[in-house]
């Protein structure tokens, strides 16, 4: 039996979704927006930083009073969680002396970030559509903000 | 006759606005929102970039679409305009070839951009407090973009 | 009861005090001065580097003999301090492989020093107005300079 | 007739003078003072930056209200001027499009600067013994600053 017109469209519109997927400065807006709020909450301005699924920049926000430090942190963990796939917590240790990837610290013109704060984000399909990177707290605090941009971006969004 | 209270609090926060005055985030997402509907009209999408009364950066905005180019550009623009003090338009003439400031071009790792579309935004006591900088149409097309997006933020603030 | 022109204009010089608060190169100058004078009982030369609020360079001081290294190293302490509000002594251990930010030195170009010999200088109401970073001796000796440094300053200062 | 025990300790002293010959942080910190004061007369803060013999940094003063980029520029006049033996103003016409050493300055990392405002510094015999920038003004400013420091310098010490 031949499937039918409306399933080709859905399945078609799937495909259209996931290929046409990349994170669009409206949506970076609005996450850094949720990511502000949420670090007022927890007591510290930070820089907020959103890459495409080229790793490309889209947005970067440094609340008043974040540190000088912080904007090229933020940035460049949005650059790596693209360019690796993988939450820059993940990467952490890997990249510790004696870890698999250590060494790549050092490979890419010091853009790759390895400690906590910078998360991938995914459309539906588990497609990596851009990355967020956080600076301003401890690197527990970067790690929770994050993790919560890339939760409520993902839920709103997918 | 001493002054009375109004006054002193008249005069005092004067001086205050002038000595404060530096560019926060909430005023550069409301100046990038200008321009970037500014640029639709104009019909191309661009890089939004606005730095602090130091050349530090507060905010960057990539439309969707814009030259990937445009960032640097766009970002050190912002950066040129503060720490010269003057637009890069103005700039342009002495950077030529045999003008007075040819060669400062190459003097500050490549951060001094020196074609039109970087205005200082200034305070009412005419004092430099951020830069912006926009990037992604022809360069006229930038520098009235740019002294767009000046004049209505010192309307706006001042 | 209204307060009186002389409450208003104390009130009001320490609000002005605390906003205004940058080193100027009267009080580097000064604070160089003192540093030196130090690394001289101490017994060797040094190089000394303070910085601004927005971590910009305001002075730099290499004594007769330093090592050439040190240039740099002084240089990039004072950075480092005013972008991270933190001495480099408090960020060594986080930078340490395995600590909460190890990486850090490699995600700035190369600014960020981990090791002792810098610190931030705060006003009276506890802001970070600057930045020290001196270079010259072991670590435990540019430790002790720098925080003799920062002692004489906040001292004589506020 | 041999020469006499006085003579031969006048040549030895001369000779050892031009060995020894490079300029002192105690001269540098001289100078910048003669520098600012007429940066002063003139009506603009300036950076005034010197180098040793071997072009390495003695003494970086930024004036308050300096540009930012002023920095740069006058520690690589002071780079400059030492790197090649001539002022930024000799320099400037064979730098240029079609000049003998068109290209220079994109040979040394950005650190070649083609325009007023370093002159080398000379002891007795006119050997470089180190190097004066100056940046904050126009060109012509810079200019007259830098032959003035260079001027007064020379008389002092030698």
């Amino acid at each position: 039996m031949q499937p039918n017109v409306t399933e080709i469209a859905r399945a078609v519109a799937q495909e259209l979704q996931a290929i046409r997927s990349n994170v669009s400065l409206e949506q970076a807006l609005w996450l850094a927006e949720q990511v502000k709020a949420k670090a007022k909450e927890f007591g510290f301005p930070c820089v907020v930083a959103v890459s495409d699924n080229a790793a490309r920049p889209v947005l970067v926000e440094c609340m008043d009073g974040a540190y000088i430090a912080s904007y090229d942190v933020a940035f460049n963990k949005a650059f790596t969680v693209v360019s690796l796939k993988m939450s820059t917590s993940d990467l952490k240790p890997l990249a510790q002396p004696g870890g698999s990837l250590y060494g790549i610290q050092f490979t890419n013109q010091g853009k790759i970030v390895i400690f906590g704060g910078g998360e991938p984000l995914k459309n539906a399909a588990g497609q990596v559509i851009g990355g967020l990177g956080v600076s301003g707290g401890s690197e527990e605090q970067d790690t929770a903000l994050a993790a919560y941009g890339k939760q409520v971006f993902e839920q709103k969004y997918f």
